[in-house]
């Protein structure tokens, strides 16, 4: 309820159009719904413009299944799940509609297959071994309906590879560098590109590289500006933000 | 040189207007001066949007005094110089004109006063001691012609001092969230609001604060979509990002 | 054997009731039963209100089903057994009244009915992910004769989940707070109740989690006053906490 | 404004008796105070129960007597200041009343010295070099209306300290074991008593003690029920919520 | 394309011979071939003077297939595939000739037999358990053509063992030092040698080794001059990097 | 070789007793025998007083074997092997005459049972999940020829099970106190004794233990004097270095 | 008191030559003597046999004076103080007799020359910048009366410095090995000897020494057996537990 | 000594040109002198080609005089003293001939001005912050008799200054490269030469830099192959290794 409609609302109660018992319910009314070991938060798609994400770890396939029930009875589409594993996923499909893409543990539920994809926006990778990482933010840039194009295994220690894309690159309103071991790749973007570069350190690696905390360090430190850094092998929010700022409108 | 500039050049060879030796030389003309402890980049506002920004730390007055000149020679506006202190502050003083603020120890030289400022950038902080880190992001946005509003005092602990500016955080087109100690506020500003929110870790706080990697690990693992993390203090990185988000052209 | 019973035995030997070698006897006994692999602390009830309760993790079944065994011969009732494997609660189950909860991995020897349950804990918890650790607390609690209230799923990225509970969460006593990911739950918490805050960290999240340090540390730094942390995963110890807390005598 | 004020000023706009737009200025009101560098929390002696700490740490001396100044015209006593370097105390004290204590750098402006001492905490602590943070720990409390007992220097390196004092030890209501090193202390004391005990790590020792992380980790891994920690070097914290447990009203 | 064939290909196009367009795509052709997944760098071989390796782990058994097969129809000898699990290994055998080390899990593909070994690298280690790393070092060593000598289980707790071959070490152009533990072998062999030493930690131990990190720190923190360090267990950069080195021409 | 028999040698060679070519083997020699994988160390019960131990971990079974092997040949007794894993174990009882302990996984081949055991060395531990890593240094010590006593389940959160063992710890001469979680152990026992403490962490625990970290740098910060420390589940290492301490001659 | 003595006093009692009330103020009185901030051992000396040392940072002057007097008045000889900065040591000349040690800092009061020197313990070190860690071992040592002899800047990168020494080695009952930086002395030293080797990182060195942390993890990691390790710098640590060694009777 | 000297003498024993004594004396002399608190490698030029070098940082004035001292006693040349204070270097300069350079506080004794400069070494820096450590590396080098070009400021974030230097980073036999923050131009240049590149991470930098850590962890997982790492700011290492490589003779 935003300032305007609380305006009216207490009009309504001058008036003697709303009791004030229903104008406390009203106040009152949480925007979601309470399933028990979950709280759907219904209005998200008003508040933020997205529908509720399902984060799937750590949760069961009945509780995935559950939630995704009752936001489909709310008429949401679009609906992502992360991290959803292949036994959840076979569940979950017994119940809907579901486009699942195994390498990224990623599903889709109700796709709106009439949306437009705007934009532009690049996700480039430094090996092939951060594919997973690589894929779920583009597939979540594309289930909110951005333009993505895909620019894997240009990574620093092969500079003509990335060097012979400059007009994609240059061409991009939003650009996702992902990256394991040393995380130099969104620095180098970054010199390179005059649009906001978000990083993504990924766990690939081993010995020194900790679990990514390495390349993560790396991308922290990046002397190059415009760079921000999400969690390790954060795909889906990269691809999140990516969207957020590609589908801006102009500013005045 | 860009694609089209390049196939011209080659023509005017084929055309005899360029020698093979002139167009040698203006391939591997870097688009940058040495002045020997320093190589600066005159390029850069065409390449980024943006002049070359002078990193004071670690450098000599006489070095950042050195790289200001030849960039004013150039004809360079707007330049900012970050981490500069008040001696090397006074030094320069002496040789341009230079607008200091010494609490983030930001300068900016030759500053272009003409320059609007656009669009909404919000600078949210957790308290009053992480005054410095969201100056050095105001005043860089500010430098770089975005309209800054500052949002101090407003940490996680005290929330109806941050509900109630529910408004004006919603008319943002970015939101920076500085915060120390426990580094929530990025987190719940995330979820309250559908722009970009950069998330800026700070110093401040003691013990197990381990100098803001408690902040910056927090801010990393935020359980909002749309958040994404610069460096501990990174104020000037983060005023910077904004900047470039804030001022995109619409999307088509 | 306190001041006042020590001084009864001393004059019991001084009056020829106790000789002076039962009475040495009698200062030596420890108050525990040894029985090799460990040593049964049969006192504890009595010199801390609550049983000794048994930390199943890194036991076999065999010396589990040992420990209870003597406990029960000693009259033991409402005998906590934490971290129980599946496994071993099958075990136990041959050989005594278990009461056991698979997803906490938590059992209940002997269980007590009549015990009244008093006071207010309320166990909040950020996410779906969480609720093993939540689980593992709020049993405990309510083994101890504690009334539980659950409040799960209100984390901090979709705050109207959290403040549409305001007046529950005043009515606490005290609040258990258990959060993976960024850790925030407790710090915004701690600024709404007037109640002690505890707080525990989970090993939900992946990368930058570090397996529960990041929001171990965001709890430690909490900004609000009134907040103390217990160990990663440490349901328990929050829910044991939590009973001394709720169940004092009031102050005179 | 609770859930009966807010269905009264309803039941007031009904009636005529309050207009719309002034109840809407009083449910946008917010309970604080806002002086530019910081938002006073006003309220959050009613809320809280305690009035708004400062944090001196990172404040300037101009800062923090503003802020005190404003708290005395809304008519606050007991106003606890933590981390006051003596150059602040020195401004402050021209300003009004201060009792200042410079070894835990500690200050309360305005005392209201009619305030009873009630209930029990005991201040334990390991060694002579742990004073600081113990003293800031028991002012605290006692600022907050608390009894408080000082048992320094028994460390668990000359057990007898500790166990000469058994019987003080029993009479807690709230123990708050501070310790640096190797942390132990609030073990043993978690287990000799039956009352909650808030450990304090502190950055005293050298090398392997990290600044404090050593002991830090010890207290979050202690063998003991009913032991929490704070952060490390946090003497204010403990005091605070050692208060909060000590004032609790007998449980029904 | 180096300084020289630009001039040439330059003159081709005042000439006439080269169309400018033609010269445009000779300018942007990248010396790799992109095959989705992965971008073959076909001219590592002329610029750094060895073909492409492929790092095997995290990648599918398909991918790798895929990539040796391209660099085989390119004419590539010699192809080291490193971190090649037994699955890999069985399905490339299928599709071509190879060279399989189950221990280091080290293949090489079309190996060229005519290849002379020259110079003179020594791959030292401290016991028994890091051979895997070391015979990764020796056979990538071996595959680029140069002569290996293996000195096993020499480590600092039984010096002799490793004084016994004070000649061998003298002869080394290169040693290659692996150990893991406390590391300390290439400290003392980089006291013992006049050559370039490569320090290579392993992951070989427990506790506080933290899977390395020890032997890593420890070897960077030399005492001795001439010693240098790679990842943790990369035995294939150590050999690399020492083939590099024995292959050197002599200095002028 | 020492200085005595090097005189005596070089006096040989004087008279001709001894060959200038044999004396170059004999100062040559190294006192060790090379099996390719290992170098076995037959001088080390000369030189240090107990013969070669096999650190199983990362040695394949037919490793093992051969090892023990030649230490048979050798005359080796007591031969001890650590971490040897069930199977290794029994590939081993196939050749020679093996003790094996499952729990600890320890083995002793070519027992010698004839040895004294001899002084008093007491294993004390926290709890009942710390037996692993007690019995491998109990075992050792026995095996080594030394008088072990078990003090299991001692840990400080009951301090009476330990104090009422008083007279046993006075009559060590050398104490390893094993303890996991907090760690505390060995500082309390060490302000009890006059003897040598040797503090071995493990890995027990967990969450913020962060696999024995958190005991072991409580254990290395001891406020007590006369305590050190071994690597983390070190059993072996400390039994053995109990060994060397309560083997020690009177001084003189 | 000890089982004899409790047993005759519980005598006394029964024959009425020791009164109940006396008996249990004999059970209560504590051995040390409470001065507000300190509480002295005065019986350390008889249960530890080595007079309460006083660890000197983070006390005052005034503090370490007053539990000097105290203990002097108690007839304390050979008082060490450790970390004894040179402004208190001179405040404590004024007040006693003290021999003071710039160096490492340490002090000696009352100093009981005719105490005899016994056994032998070697201090050897990696460089000369170790030196005041040496020095606080080997002052230590000697003034608990043991025969100290100093071995510096015999650090494993060249190794004959080390090696020319090995009769002084063999002839140790104890060696104190002080290393920084990579920290292998101790290593290599336990390998060559057969007596208890106590190691002590110091934090000399940079980078990625972390303060003294990669000595340390080399030293717990060490391949030699009979190795312990003490705290960062902790030189009194390694003296007083190398004293405790060398003194220790003969076993039987 | 080699083996064939020893061969030698032993003859002369046998002939009895060499007596036995004589013979024992010159088996134990160490090459080197001992001057209390050092011991000086007179014997190192032969060993290893350079003379000792003496690490400044940690040694009094006093000591590093009395080094060089004996040093040119023995006749040494080109005597290199690091991390050299300039008040050391006033007290050396009275005693010697010294050139000292002050931003990497280094000094040379004895310059032996006739050394030719062979080969080629390329010092190359992301930024003018790392021109310390830079120069140190350049310094030890040249020192050394190499000849160094030196490349600074040619960080990644403007790529184009390193890409217009490719001719120079092709003729180098070794590359070192200095870099703070990400650290990661030694991937680039890795990707770009031939030749073995040493990185040297810096601590230039702030926040999440962890003083150099995070450029170094970047470094150790760089996917470029041919490099290896030295220590934080170890300019002195990284010029000694690249004078070991640079000098080397051919490969037969």
């Amino acid at each position: 309820m935003d300032h305007k409609e609380m305006l009216e609302m207490l009009n309504g109660v001058k008036e003697g159009a709303i009791s004030p018992d229903d104008a406390l319910t009203r106040l009152k009314t949480a925007p979601f719904e309470d399933i028990g070991y979950a709280k759907i938060d219904n209005h998200r798609g008003i508040r933020q413009g997205v529908p509720e994400v399902i984060y799937g770890m750590g949760k069961t396939a009945g509780q995935i299944c559950g939630i995704v029930d009752r936001m489909l009875e709310n008429g949401a589409k679009d609906i992502i799940v992360t991290r959803l594993s292949e036994e959840a996923a076979a569940s979950l499909e017994k119940q809907c509609r579901l486009e699942y893409h195994p390498i990224p543990k990623f599903g889709i539920v109700n796709r709106d297959s009439v949306r437009d994809k705007t934009g532009s926006i690049i996700v480039a990778s430094g090996g092939t071994s951060d594919m997973a990482v690589c894929e779920e933010a583009a597939l979540t840039a594309e289930a909110l309906g951005n333009q993505v194009t895909r620019l894997y295994d240009v990574g620093v220690a092969g500079l003509h590879r990335l060097l012979s894309h400059l007009e994609i690159l240059a061409s991009a309103r939003v650009v996702i560098a992902v990256a394991g071991m040393e995380g130099a790749l969104p620095s180098v973007i970054g010199g390179l590109v005059s649009c906001p570069v978000i990083a993504v350190p990924t766990s690939v690696g081993y010995g020194a590289n900790l679990g990514g905390i390495a390349a993560l360090l790396s991308m922290l430190n990046s002397c190059a500006s415009g760079v921000s850094v999400v969690n390790i092998d954060n795909g889906f929010g990269a691809g999140f933000l990516a969207s957020r700022i590609n589908q801006m409108e102009g500013v005045k």
